[in-house]
This record gives C-alpha cells, sequence and structure tokens, in this order.
C-alpha cells in the first residue's frame, strides 16, 4: 500500500432528518441520486454517529431514568442533570477520571470518552431538553448492515466507517473519530515497511480510520447542517471484517489509568 | 462559517529530498509547477514537520551528546540509547508518564507526546544510526515565513499547517496533528452556533487544524514517499496569526496530569 496522491471528500447535501426507524441505506441512496453521484468502488461512506443513533431509535427521554445513588452523587459533583448521569454510567463500564463538570468514563464499547459519548443536543422530540441520544449498540455491526446493503444495492465494493466527535486529554477542540467500522482496516500496519534509506519505519501503524473520520468531519460540521453523509474517494485501504477493535489500546498499555 | 460539500487534498508527488538550508517555499513552488498546480485563495499547504525540521538543520548526531546522569537512568528504565534519552528531556517541559519502553513527555512547545517528538528514521546523514530529528524551533514561526514567502510568490491568501504523526493515549496508530500554523484560527469557535432546533450545540469549538493535519496525513504516509506536502483545498476558516497555542489545554484543565 502506497499513500495515494489525491483525496476527495464529498458530502451528501441536504441529507433528511432521521428518525427512527428510517432506512438509512436508503436515504444515502436517495441522497446520492439527488445529488447526481454514484458510489464507485474503493469509496468509504462516512456517517456520522448521531443519525445511526437517531435511526436505531437510541433518544431516551430522560423523564423515564430513575437516578442511582451513584448518580445523583456524581451529578453534584460535575454539576448535571442526575438522570443524564445515570444514563452516562448505564453506558460505561468505569468511571476514569473526573473533575468539576467533566466525567470522562470507559463507554462499554471500550472508548474512553467524556460524557459516553451521550449527546442532548439536536434531538428530534418535542421537549427538546427531555432527551438524550445514546451511542448506537453496535457501531461495527451497524457498519456491517450498511455496507451490506449499499453494496447490494450500488454493485460497489466499498467502505463505511461511523465517527463521532471526540474531545482530546492535552488538546482543545474536538476531532474526528471512528467508532465503528465495516470492510476496512482501521489501522495502516506498516510493520516492516522501509523508508528510502532502507531503515525500518519507526512508526509502525497509522490509525487510517480516525484521520478518515477527521477528514469526514471537517465537511460535517456538527451534522446539524444536512451533511452527516461523506464519500471520501481516493484512499488506498486493505479490507477488513474486524470492525474497529483494533484501535482500542489494552489496559496495559494505558498509561493514564 | 458553514460546512463545505467538497474537500479536495493534492499531495505534490516526487518533493525532493530536503537538506539543511533548503527554501521550503521555494522548492514548493517547482513541485507546484512540475504538477501543473497553482495555489488559489483559501488554500491550505500542509508540510510535515519532518521536511521543517531538515530545512532548519534540526538534526543532532547522537555522537555529539553526553547525557545527564537523568537521562542514563531514563534510558536503561526505558531501554532506550541515553544519548537519544538526553535529546529528549532538552526538548521537554517535563516527564508526563513512563512505562517499559515508552516515555511521555510535555514538550518545551507545549504539547504533550511521546519522546518530545523526536524521529530517530529516515534522517540523511552517512551514518543513519547516529542522529536524531527535533521539532522545529518555532513551528508557528517557520509557518509564518513559509506563509509570507509563498504569498508574495503566488500572490494568493493562503495559510500554512505543519503537521506530525503521534500516537494517542488510548487509541492505536498515530494520527497527524498540528504542531505549527499560520493565517488560519486552528479551532473553530461554535459558542452560540444553534443547531436546526435553535438549541445551542453542544459542542463548542472544533479543532479544525488537527483534523485538517489527520487528513494530509492520509496522503503523506510518513513522508517518507516524497509526498510531504499536501495542498487541501475547500475549507472555510478563519483567518489569524495566533498561531497553535489555543489549541494546548490549560494545564489546570488537564485532568491526566
Amino acid at each position: 500500500m502506497t499513500s495515494p496522491s489525491e483525496l476527495n471528500l464529498i458530502a451528501l447535501r441536504d441529507f433528511p432528518l432521521v428518525k427512527p426507524q428510517d432506512d438509512l441505506a436508503a436515504l444515502i441512496t436517495d441522497s446520492l441520486a439527488q445529488s447526481n453521484l454514484a458510489l464507485a468502488d474503493g469509496d468509504i461512506v462516512v456517517l456520522a454517529q448521531k443519525i445511526v443513533s437517531k435511526a436505531e431509535g437510541r433518544q431516551v427521554k430522560l423523564s423515564s431514568v430513575t437516578p442511582s445513588a451513584k448518580a445523583e452523587d456524581l451529578a453534584k459533583s460535575t454539576d448535571k442533570d442526575p438522570r443524564l448521569v445515570e444514563l452516562i454510567l448505564q453506558e460505561s463500564n468505569e468511571v476514569v477520571r473526573t473533575k468539576g463538570p467533566v466525567l470522562i468514563v470507559e463507554h462499554r464499547l471500550g472508548f474512553v470518552m467524556a460524557n459516553a459519548g451521550i449527546d442532548q443536543s439536536n434531538i428530534t422530540h418535542g421537549d427538546e431538553n427531555d432527551s438524550a441520544l445514546l451511542l448506537p449498540l453496535d457501531p461495527d455491526g451497524s457498519a456491517k448492515a450498511l455496507r451490506q446493503s449499499l453494496e447490494a444495492t450500488h454493485g460497489k465494493k466499498i467502505a463505511v466507517v461511523i465517527n463521532d466527535s471526540v474531545g482530546r486529554a492535552w488538546r482543545m477542540g474536538t476531532v474526528g473519530l471512528a467508532i465503528g467500522t465495516a470492510g476496512i482496516d482501521p489501522l495502516w500496519d506498516r510493520r516492516g515497511d522501509k523508508d528510502l534509506f532502507d531503515r525500518t519505519l519507526e512508526i509502525t501503524e497509522v490509525g487510517l480510520a480516525d484521520e478518515i473520520s477527521a477528514a469526514a468531519s471537517l465537511l460535517m460540521g456538527q451534522g446539524d447542517e444536512g451533511t452527516p453523509v461523506v464519500i471520501v474517494r481516493g484512499v488506498d485501504y486493505r479490507s477488513s471484517d474486524g470492525g474497529i477493535a483494533p484501535v482500542l489500546r489494552d489496559k496495559e498499555f494505558d498509561l493514564f489509568r
């Protein structure tokens, strides 16, 4: 695998607002047609986590949540709604760090992120202040289903990446990161590759799916401008059915917990 | 500012090997001409840190380095060359974490990164095993000078970003991150922006320069294939002379130190 020389990223414009039980593959197909675009072999379809969560009915009415004692405590120290904290705890394996309003957890999927990636903005409910949007149950599974459907419809070999905007420990600003993948190895393993002087490259793995996610994020805004789907064209990648798992660092090598 | 609908990233092919005191702006201008490309207003020129460091003579022969006692100790525990560890310490404000072979520091520029970003591969010395490449002294300054030179030569209003491939605490694989900028606000401040339902957006700042850096990194490989310069076209950004500083998180809000 070598680096390509040109990349094109195309956002599907005016993507419709997604509702529970919407068929995302069908919406993508319609949107491609409206934009006069056709999928090509090797394309990577990147979807914002929010529309996958919405289609899968991952909104929860806060009024349906009963906070545990632990949630009440954490809610006091973080100055958050205890029902939201209860959801965060339900979606987490453990609390990693908390200070002031910040609550960083290991999400049940293994990702270390603030608030278990739960989002309260941009929800399609009557009472906007009363719902939270959780991450999909199984982003890899969602990506796989979408890939199968799109490949069957369009007859092209593609990959699917689901991204999310996530904060970082030492840097301001969110960046797009991959939370689920299908049909693409999320890491570019360069172990054994040589540089121009035949020395073994020092960096052995490139976070390919994360870089693709960050690139697509440039076009997504926050998924609130009708551009939650981006086609990435020109990346040379290895196919894989292993999902996002290779990206999660073993706790054993995690120096910050 | 709104999200655009299309992005194009173009790598300058067959970029020459960079040597100390090379004029990078001149090399870029030549390369653009060879590729039949012209800079356009709004373009972002992304350069791999390695070529900036090389042009600025930031290689150090390890044989010229005398390790301190502290370096010798750390070298034992990390199983690294003590002369390399001495350089890492010289380039750092403090050691943040070390375990086994891993040595994470706060670089003198403020970035938290492994080995102070010092790289040993792909060095243009007779004895390849004897040199290390440090980060530029002042990446923002380097970006600014490049920007001024390119704008003067090409008569277009552009931005410059210097990126580097960096590992992460909880995820495998490196991603491109910005270490210096000129002519672009590295953060997209969306404070006060509303979503489709007129609710204030939850995410207030997007790491724009970092996402641009990650996207460009997709085309750079490791800067060892002759593609260490990428033109990013189509990003809507705010101009700024503040450099990369806004991206560095205040230690006060750093939960992991």
